[in-house]
């Protein structure tokens, strides 16, 4: 069973690469912009006011709009059932600034429960969240990184082969020390010892 | 002395009001927002990589671009070395998400030093925190409201005259609870007893 997931939100979306075997949700009007890239979706969440119609069938499961969490969120919950532990989340930027707020916390509480989620903006912005371990990027990157930490602080930074460097620093959540880094064509390294660091770049 | 501080940053931005006395600074792209809208700024801060010539004048203050913190935050350094303890901040959504996330973390900074700020988007959306506090809204504001945890936990969280209210909850920075409230042309109350909440809303 695969264990990567791709949702489809309904937000501003670009172009949309689903990995072989990815498991599709669509949460709500993320179904629209499955219907027009050609996506078949696994299953089918939401309270579909956005999509403005409750769809057929046996892969559809509808919430009431008056319920606790983002049709996101309920997409996540699906998928952390059915034992998924690595997430690509399109249409979860840019939309409505709440929307995209609730889908930052959405990358902490992957992070929290061991997965890995990456939000993927309609003009190829990529956000994630590390928690306590080190991520590579690809050394064919370009363009401008930003490092926050998402907890109080973040002790054990360390940051390789970007136009800063940094080698076991403290980030605080209320310093902008870490945006407009760059990539530099040597293969990136940010990692951190303790605390969870969203990670931003174009791709 | 004016204690309302006006920040014009380079992001995207809609129609600008500055308040009667407030003190304008335009960090850096954001002086070209200025200069469209008629407003006098009485400070310019900058590396000017986003205006794209360094302005004259003696109230232009200079910064190399390798600086450690945006010019965002250093135009709020320069406010409050003024005594200023209200801002609006105007560009700072929108453009470069990592921009938008240094602003997010702008505000949790302002609410540290016991100050006010704001973030207001090109299509009206604003964005607050409050830190141990509770903040009114008027009767006149329509449509959607977040609310969210910016520290791993608020307590005695209280949201009354909204269409979902709560009395002393506990939110966490892991959850979209808050996301998808609304204003319901009541006098609404938003508060936190312990604990950073950020608020988004559009006006």
């Amino acid at each position: 069973m695969s264990k990567h997931c791709t949702i489809l939100c309904a937000g501003e979306i670009g172009k949309i690469a689903v990995p072989d075997g990815s498991f599709v949700i669509c949460a709500d009007g993320g179904l629209a912009h499955a219907k027009k890239a050609g996506v078949e979706p696994d299953l089918i969440v939401g309270d579909f006011d956005s999509f403005g119609q409750i769809p057929d069938g046996e892969n559809v499961r509808v919430h009431p709009v008056a319920k606790d969490e983002t049709d996101s969120f309920l997409a996540v919950d699906y998928a952390l059932e059915r034992g998924c532990t690595d997430f690509l989340i399109y249409g979860g930027l840019g939309g409505r600034f709440d929307h995209t707020l609730a889908n930052v916390q959405l990358l902490r509480r992957l992070c929290l429960c061991g997965c890995r989620g990456t939000l993927v903006g309609a003009d190829g912005t990529r956000v994630t969240a590390i928690y306590n371990e080190t991520r590579t990027f690809s050394p064919a990157l370009t363009g401008s990184v930003g490092v926050f930490s998402l907890t109080p602080e973040s002790r054990g930074v360390t940051i390789k082969n970007l136009q800063f460097e940094a080698e076991n620093v403290t980030l605080n959540d209320h310093t902008s020390l870490g945006a407009s880094n760059a990539f530099c064509g040597k293969p990136a390294k940010i990692g951190v010892a303790d605390g969870i660091l969203l990670i931003t770049w174009k791709e």
